[in-house]
């Protein structure tokens, strides 16, 4: 656990309260957490929900392990403790954004069950919705895809800590979602995901 | 300036972009960053404006020392060193607002001026409005009011580094909008912030 380190601090209630964005938006935020292998499709399937998700008229953000390490996150590299910090940060930012409204699409490796742990106990502190998404792709099929180049240049030790070469992927155990990329298309992955969000009430029933 | 670590990252351009959640919000997000010394009234002023443009309709949150401090920024306390990555990482937390179409109202001490010269070149990099509200109060009064107690215990030395007591406030030159609390009522406080925000597009003219 990361220790609070500024005392003399309290949160400040406002006059404007979550209900009140939620009445404005016309809908209630929540942090959807996909995790996966390089090259599983987080960033895919994330993409073609968020497509969904507006041409519905939902506001959506998607919080990506490449746009968040160029702004909050550009003081951190890819050690396991700069990995969590990594992983708590965008905790915490997801939360700011579900006490906006907004649904979240939060697609990182986050290899590791502990740091995805403390980012649902923060959510679930304050009875904010955190749907973790396993994208369950064989290392074999990641690599073959390799859309980056990344697995290449770790298999010739050009990335160290590298997930699923050289660090491990802690499979999740209880994610709420689990879609097998062997098994569905990516409109079957979209649909799935719809559903259980209606299943939720985080989106209105049709 | 924050050396960026991870290497192999690149903004990931999804097919929903600002343009469509704009269109979708009916309104352009911009960040409204409030400097002043403790006391000053910035949390005050941020939430009266919040009050008015949530019931104009229109989607603010309300970035604060004392809530992010709880979250994000948990792990840093008020040395210059962890006051400068505070700052850093609520301005890069601003942005990704802004890129949703939230109106920020960000409010931080923010004594140091690269701090916030850091916070404004990250807008401006990404043409992001970045609208500096200087909150003027003399120290003299802010310590008067002292209405959290803080003024009384940095006089004491129980809290150390405190701005104006033992540690600088360096006031904005160049500020957007200069408010002085010895000469104006809240009100008319907020209704100076209005018309700016109209003068400057983010809200439409009545």
């Amino acid at each position: 656990m990361v220790e609070q380190k500024a005392t003399n601090v309290h949160w400040h209630e406002g006059s404007v309260t979550r209900e009140h964005r939620n009445k404005l938006l016309g809908q209630k935020g929540a942090t959807l957490w996909f995790t996966g292998l390089s090259g599983s499709g987080k960033s895919t399937v994330a993409c073609a929900l968020e497509a969904e998700l507006i041409a519905r008229g939902h506001l959506t953000y998607r919080l990506d392990g490449d746009n968040v390490r160029l702004g909050i996150n550009k003081n951190l590299g890819f050690s396991a403790e700069d990995r969590t910090e990594n992983i708590r940060r965008v905790g915490e930012v997801a939360k700011l954004f579900v006490d906006v409204g907004v649904i979240v699409l939060s697609s990182f490796i986050s290899p590791y069950r502990i740091d995805r742990r403390v980012a649902r106990e923060a959510h679930d502190k304050d009875q904010m919705p955190f749907i973790e998404v396993f994208i369950d792709c064989p290392l074999d099929e990641a690599e073959k895809r390799d859309p980056k180049g990344l697995y290449k240049k770790a298999r010739a030790g050009q990335i160290k800590n590298f997930t699923g070469i050289d660090d491990p992927y802690e499979a999740p155990e209880h994610a709420e979602i689990h879609l097998r990329t062997d098994e569905l298309s990516l409109e079957q992955e979209v649909a799935v995901l719809l559903d259980e969000l209606k299943r939720r009430g985080i989106l209105d029933a049709d």
